[in-house]
């Protein structure tokens, strides 16, 4: 390979390279989970949740749900454009004034499961949506 | 209680009753799972599910996301407008024709919750999104 051919190469594998962390970057970001809040306090934790999520960047679906089976626990799916979007999330003013109201009615969370999103119905803003 | 009065008053129970039905025949249905795969198979799958899940009637969200942990793992988290809907979505021809396609690539599935979504982002066509 001649110097000059190498570097060509070299750069168009460091393009490569880079645009590999970009997809990575790029790649969504999902979180599902159960919690559980102190007896009674189900309506106003999900109140809390619904306010305090309405406008986080990045963030392309965000579900609160009952569980049918326990009048305590709440199901939240959240999908992100990235990991990034979803940590960041948790500076926000409005999320952080939800955390601090909602923290003495939560007893715990159980279920967590991080997942990689690929496409589907409802994500509110991604690309091709 | 007068003849008079105990009728409107049966009366207003009846409608607050059949308010009541109301209400419950539009509670939304939500129900999230893992499907697992055949070994390889799960990008056949995937592409099965988007392709099938594109026009069901009363789906307010339908997403599906790998399992970073699980090379053969998929989470489905879907939300719709009533039990019904979902039912009824099993009957569709794309919805049968994706099944007949993928059940021979589905190994089994788990995790399976339902759930009563109360609100969020990322409800397509819901009330108020």
């Amino acid at each position: 390979m001649q110097p000059t051919t190498r570097r060509v190469f070299l750069h168009a594998a460091g393009a490569m390279f880079v645009a590999g962390v970009g997809q990575r970057e790029t790649t969504m970001y999902g979180v599902n989970g159960k919690m559980t809040t102190t007896p009674g306090a189900r309506d106003a934790v999900v109140a809390l949740l619904l306010e305090g999520t309405t406008a986080m960047p990045g963030c392309l679906s965000y579900i609160v749900a009952h569980d049918p089976a326990n009048a305590d626990a709440i199901w939240i799916t959240e999908v992100w454009d990235s990991e990034a979007s979803h940590r960041n999330s948790l500076q926000l003013p409005a999320v952080q004034a939800a955390i601090a109201k909602a923290r003495p009615l939560i007893a715990g969370f159980s279920d967590r499961v991080e997942t990689v999103p690929v496409g589907g119905t409802g994500l509110v803003g991604a690309r091709g949506a």
